[in-house]
């Protein structure tokens, strides 16, 4: 398979993506280099990698797993409440990403960069014997105290989550065949979200001394939910029959009731699930009509440690998969 | 092989390593938060990634693996004479990598946040079916115009070098055999070099407003030397007899001369090459005296685009060896 030099890669096809982002030093010395963020902001960081055949099929379009390295990411900076200033991408190719998969890989990175407004700023490319493996590590900034952690929940607070929750999942079982929706709109829809997942960047900037707590949904919702509960020291209930569903999962929960595990406790839904006080119901649902994101309130935090999932007759749900991603 | 679940390995390896820098958030959270860095400062920030097999051995220490991860990371910012703050680490495990690989791991790189006095800031865990996978990305602060680029040289400028040159590369040839000193001594120390480079930090810092252009040696010193030259518009004149060797290097060269290609053409030296004013001799070795660090002058850069090699004989000096490793 025909491929350009590690040279030619970065004056091809990176350094292009980095021309309008002056830190970045053209992708040709040694580190980036920022000028200070304004008067007191703190700089918020985290990073994610992805390994072809365990975060993405080997098969996906090279665009999309891009734009999904670089949105998980976005993910993480909206579940901080913080502005996303940049990224470092260190890429591990293996003989089979060849210009083609290059190209392509380039040209979503590149558009999902404009759409965000961030800047590429620096990294490294090797080589690998094996599968092509993606770290981004994103740099983001947020005002003094603003930064939304885990930890913050009260008992008492309403519990929230954003658009809908386990397309993603529902997706990636269209993919291997699991599941098989007869609307061709709706596999596609599912498709998508596996894909592409839409960080809530501006609904977390909107949610800055708003929510007590908040993470992104990229374990599954009773996993995380499990995260955010533990570190608060709080339990919760959940009514499963609010948790907002896509027409597409819908009709796949329909046909197939079973499917309600993988809704709750798969991944990649990077959606915010937040807590907030009741009396800041208002303002949230206005903080989520600004960012242009539904939110839904699905349940409530409560003393205690016990997470329980309620249906809406009034019975416990069991899950029979527990969140299978792990980051920190 | 028996291994930790990944949660344990969060909570249990890499935690502990993070309970001394509290922007971590304890590595509980969806990303880490800085404090803003004192006036004015500049935001440096870098990454390398290892491949096992690629970048370092399958059977190095473990504890070795992540010094080298580290250090090499610390070694852009000693380049650009910025102050590494902390590290964001990505790794992809395989399923050879047990618990007590693990343990080596976290130890190593425990023992060098400590040394460099640096945080472990956040990061991710995952699995691959393909090599251990290691991504560094180190952020770190320089005082506004401090950063150390590869293209402020001027015509004239000497050229330095810190260290000694070609220990890492003799170092590998020695692991796979193709090199066997008759000193254990000399074999042992090449070998440290190759699995540990010393990053030269505290110099780099000193280098501020003395060096006019900056790099470290990754790529070989001849590779590096060239985008140094590219950078700043500039050839360069090398009297290779002025290249500081170590007594084991230099008793592997006197042995077999032609590893002399090895020797300047080989990575992972990490050493600074940089170059200042010849009206600022006495003070870069003062810097360098402060930093208990050696520096010797090599050459000079000359207008052009030619990058002369010269033995003490005057005769031009070829390489079988270009430099071998890119990073941006």
């Amino acid at each position: 398979m025909a491929r350009r030099g590690e040279f030619d890669l970065i004056t091809t096809l990176f350094a292009p993506l980095a021309r309008r982002c002056p830190a970045a030093l053209g992708l040709a010395d040694d580190a980036a280099v920022l000028p200070p963020f304004p008067e007191g902001q703190a700089t918020v960081i985290s990073a994610d990698m992805l390994v072809a055949g365990v975060h993405f099929l080997p098969e996906d379009p090279p665009d999309r797993v891009a734009m999904k390295a670089l949105r998980v990411n976005l993910s993480d900076m909206a579940a901080m409440g913080a502005t996303p200033v940049g990224v470092v991408l260190t890429l591990a190719l293996s003989p089979a990403e060849d210009d083609r998969w290059l190209d392509g890989f380039a040209a979503g990175l590149g558009a999902d960069l404009e759409a965000w407004t961030i800047g590429l700023l620096g990294g490294d490319t090797v080589s690998t014997p094996g599968p092509v493996t993606i770290s981004v590590t994103i740099l983001g900034s947020a005002p003094p105290g603003a930064p939304l952690t885990r930890g913050g929940a009260r008992a008492g607070d309403d519990l929230w989550v954003s658009g809908t929750i386990g397309d993603a999942a529902l997706g990636l079982k269209v993919l291997t065949g699991a599941v098989a929706p007869a609307d061709s709109t709706h596999r596609d829809a599912l498709i998508a979200r596996y894909h592409v997942p839409c960080p809530r960047v501006r609904l977390g900037v909107g949610l800055r001394g708003l929510a007590t707590a908040a993470l992104d949904v990229s374990d599954g919702l009773v996993g995380d939910l499990g995260h955010l509960c533990t570190a608060s020291g709080l339990g919760a209930r959940v009514e499963t029959g609010r948790v907002p569903l896509s027409p597409a999962a819908r009709a796949c929960v329909d046909a197939d009731p079973g499917l309600v595990s993988a809704v709750l406790g798969g991944g990649d839904d990077y959606e915010l699930l937040f807590a907030a006080p009741p009396d800041r119901a208002d303002a949230v649902q206005a903080a989520a009509r600004a960012a242009d994101v539904p939110v839904a309130c699905i349940g409530r935090l409560e003393p205690g440690a016990e997470i329980a999932l309620i249906d809406a007759q009034g019975q416990p749900v069991l899950l029979d998969t527990p969140g299978w991603r792990h980051h920190w």
